[in-house]
């Protein structure tokens, strides 16, 4: 006798009665990473009587992409562990029929077949039914028509093959150039990034780590696209303290080979940027250029795709065609901050592994309780050298882009209590609806306790809460790992101030120009000693920089020019400018400005703007 | 001119104009720690012209009573940190006239006024008027009349004096005994904590830091009582793996002199427990037996107080009596988990500063938009030597007290993704709702990435969210800080897979029982070799306990005697023996068990059942 007791209160699931639906089905997936091989276990584990395919090009599945970057640069080192499973183990733990080395050629939706062919034997050809088709198919590197980008040297990073060919050429990189007598017994090599993203950042960590020398080159005008400028800017500086050369705002126009017959065997490339300058010669260059989608074939079955070549689908993560499912990066989302069935695509690796699980529910479950795929947040974090910088939601570019009114803040609190050794500055920017409160995004850069704080205000945002919530928030404290305000809470805080009218703000970016205006006081709150050591907030504007320190500003308020117009306040990080402007809206008849992040925040980018 | 744009869009806050409430009033404090000086300062960035009177007994006022331990022991080396503000400094940065050294005797809440001795004067008496007052009172260490509990040696750690004067008596303590020759010479001395809740643990860590050796005497069969016992297991059983002498489930039943007239200025302490056992003689005992409200002046003067003493406050922090407010440890707030109105006492830091902080925008907000206190959801965590705890919410005890209806599973993901060196378990219990999915609580133990978990599921409460948004819920990955299926969405996972009736479990409480019944087979589906190196699941039953390792289970499942009516599943973490219910649930007619946290929960705990 089969459980009663179970499977059936929601689903029907677990039993093999009647009820259930599509049992025995066959079910093929496309792609066996983290969306394809998350579906192909859940599906296991919702029938055992389904036929089960993967279909993989390559050799590997369900390899650990996240990882290669620290293969690469020898911070992880089993090779084994960079493929969680392989055909093997998920035949023998899951049921799967595991076809690695399989590239789909043809999917015909009419007729419910995939065409493939086994990429070992090149025109061969095999057709395989479906009862139900989950595509997972994933992302490409971008390889850009650049001159030369087909040279020797040059890698993207998209597979275990990539990692492995990366890893070959860096051992064997040295004796590539014996030849060459300018440069060629030179230690550290150079190496080449392009594009400073995510992996890209984390490449030149790893190749750094393996003593290279690292140009990395972004088209934007920053490292880290997600994140804002100003909070890029950490990082960007850590980069080139650590000795990187980062170049942004400048494009790869050509990849040229190394200059000189003499050394004709030398596979050493010199990029040429748009700008004219001429990068060292690299002797490897990673392509880190972004992703695209890879449904080719997807589209060619008349499966709809944006222009961009994402693929479409609706709530339950069904594509337009009866039996086709999609998931991971080559799918677009519901950007649920933005609401009204805006969408985006946010190519991460936690999504796509539950987006294939869903499918697995969705078509195992019966359509009674289909799950909704709610939309994805864009939660996100790297660690670059000592740094973690992570962001959810919206960022500023994002916001403008779309026209959408926000207001933001930044804090600077520690990590944790700041009498227990070892604190450390949690730089956070919180973007939020400036009348409604909502939250749009949060940014975060430091050394400690960074993505903690981008977690929970991911969280938040998908609890719906609000800054004023923020502020309210219950999270852990104890010395060593939080403070009693919390960082999150200490940014709620300030966000309901400038939300509730408590103070108004100038942005880092509108500061120089205002102080350039008659009428308009830079008040500096730190102590004397604080700026001498750290330097002034602003140098060579029109402004009068007034320095009082906060605790004597009621008794030295008078010093404050009666004419003045405009007092915009700063300190170090925030706070105290804050205070001061309590003090100074309730007594002072010139209008009253904290300036937003204050030194800590305007300073890192001052020479931007 | 005033700014007009500012402070009225919500609360009329932050102008001189009429129509600004209660500007120019006197607010007393009373209590300057977190609430009060909380509730001071903000109040005074609300308005520059109200009077602050703030009334701490004691020399000192908001001083850092969570890092006292770490000081004591060592960890935090400033003394000057330890006041996080000092009288001066409130009065110089918020223009607070702040009262050291004076304790309300009394409070007349008809004539607004109180009434305080000055410590320092015995007999001396002021009284003060306020038109608004706010009770920070805190809690004082319980210290029940123990036959001894007076004797020297014996300290509570409520403030920077306590603390102070237990620094120094560790500094002598090896000069006070140097009379004894059986003991006195020997280092390292003993150390007796009562209490083994988070302080009393945290003293412990700091005990041994300084060379001591350490018993802590708990009455609750388990250590840090807000923890469920297999949880709050792994921390004992790591405290004596450490050496502390850890005794549970006794009392203290007298503290005597350490015997032998031949050593009459020794101050040891021999602890005489309920058991009857004498502890070694002691040089210093620490009394961390919890802490009771401060309000018996409070309630003398009529405002409400529940029968343990904490003050009885609405949803905006007021108390019976009008224009009093109240705050922090001493008050009784609303438990939003279990709803209903349900109350309970919570000290903690970081709702008491908020509570502070609210008031003061209750006060100086006006009544038009005052701002609910919702409750308190209890998120708190420890660190114990290399491990920390942490929880949220309800926990086992509590609901059974309450009798209201929960599930839970346990889960041992790791902090990040497993091939990245360094990941440390998880070790996760989630409690919930068996039919609505609501999240009751949740406990973490752990080396790393233990809070902020519970950080996520504290915001997840705060949010509403479900099990089945915790599965789903999307949180920061990069490999040296998390995995693509993070703690929280795994535990969540397991949950909703309970509550959809996809998997049935057995509580490690039931196991034995449970195996001693006819018919019933422990399916262990751990590898061989597991087994011999962490040993078996359960000995010495009659039932019947099968080694299947999962990926043979499906060639192998005849090897399950057609008689058996019950299979209980277990592995090392739960995972594989969930993948193997499901196979069972499909293919056999038995009844198929998870046991709930597997080997790993079970082992811990096996012979406390």
């Amino acid at each position: 006798m089969m459980q009663e007791t179970f499977g059936k209160a929601l689903y029907g699931w677990g039993s093999n009665d009647a009820a259930v639906p599509k049992t025995g089905i066959k079910l093929v997936i496309i792609g066996g990473v983290a969306g394809g091989a998350s579906a192909a276990a859940r599906a296991r584990r919702l029938d055992e009587t389904c036929e089960i395919v993967l279909l993989q090009s390559g050799p590997d599945v369900s390899f650990a992409s996240c990882g290669m970057p620290y293969f690469i640069g020898g911070e992880c080192t089993d090779r084994d562990q960079m493929a969680v499973q392989t055909p093997e183990s998920l035949r023998k733990r899951f049921n799967i029929d595991v076809h690695v080395n399989t590239r789909v050629t043809k999917i015909d939706t009419d007729n419910k077949t995939v065409t493939a062919t086994d990429e070992t034997q090149p025109g061969s050809q095999t057709t395989i039914a479906y009862d139900e088709l989950v595509l997972a198919v994933g992302s490409e590197p971008l390889k850009p028509p650049i001159p030369g980008i087909g040279r020797k040297g040059l890698f993207a990073l998209r597979n275990l093959q990539d990692m492995d060919a990366i890893v070959e050429w860096l051992n064997d990189m040295p004796n590539k150039c014996s030849t060459c007598s300018e440069y060629g017994n030179k230690v550290p090599l150079h190496a080449v990034v392009a594009g400073a993203g995510f992996v890209g950042l984390e490449m030149v960590e790893q190749l750094m780590r393996r003593g290279l020398e690292v140009t990395v080159v972004e088209m934007l005008p920053q490292v880290l696209g997600p994140l804002d400028v100003e909070m890029a800017a950490i990082i960007e500086d850590d980069l080139k303290a650590k000795g990187v050369n980062v170049v942004t705002g400048d494009g790869i126009q050509e990849f040229l080979p190394f200059n000189g017959n003499e050394h004709g065997d030398d596979p050493s490339t010199v990029v040429k940027l748009k700008s004219g300058t001429l990068l060292p010669p690299a002797q490897i260059t990673i392509l880190g250029m972004g992703v695209r989608p890879d449904t080719k074939v997807v589209a060619e079955a008349g499966i709809e795709c944006t222009p961009r070549g994402h693929i479409v689908v609706n709530d339950y993560l069904q594509t337009n065609k009866a039996s086709v499912w999609a998931a991971g990066d080559a799918i677009e989302v519901l950007n649920p901050i933005v609401g009204n069935g805006d969408k985006w695509a946010v190519p991460l690796a936690g999504p796509a592994n539950r987006q294939g699980r869903m499918i697995a529910d969705n078509i195992f479950g019966g359509e009674k309780k289909m799950r909704k795929f709610k939309g994805t947040y864009a939660a996100s974090v790297v660690r670059v050298f000592e740094l973690i910088g992570a962001c959810v939601g919206m960022n500023e570019k994002m916001l403008s882009a779309k026209q959408l009114p926000f207001a933001s803040v930044h804090v600077h609190p520690g990590s944790h209590a700041g009498y227990f050794p070892g604190a450390k500055s949690v730089n956070f920017k919180l973007l939020f609806h400036p009348t409604t409160g909502q939250i749009w995004g949060a940014q975060a850069v430091g050394e400690e306790g960074v993505e903690k704080r981008i977690d929970v205000i991911s969280t938040a945002m998908q609890g719906n809460l609000t800054v004023e919530d923020l502020a309210e928030l219950e999270l852990c404290y104890a010395p060593p790992v939080g403070s009693a305000k919390d960082p999150v809470n200490i940014a709620g805080m300030a966000a309901l101030n400038v939300l509730e009218g408590l103070v108004e703000q100038v942005d880092w970016k509108e500061l120089k120009k205002a102080a350039s205006l008659p009428g308009v006081v830079i008040l500096d709150v730190r102590n004397p000693g604080e700026i001498e050591k750290s330097g002034p907030l602003i140098e060579g504007c029109n402004a009068k920089t007034i320095n009082i320190p906060l605790d004597n500003l009621r008794a030295r308020v008078g010093e404050i020019p009666a004419d003045t117009e405009r007092i915009i306040v700063s300190c170090a990080s925030g706070q105290r400018a804050y205070y001061a402007c309590r003090i100074l809206m309730q007594t002072q008849s010139a209008k009253v400005e904290n300036l937003s992040g204050a030194f800590k925040t305007f300073s890192r980018v001052s020479e931007r703007v």
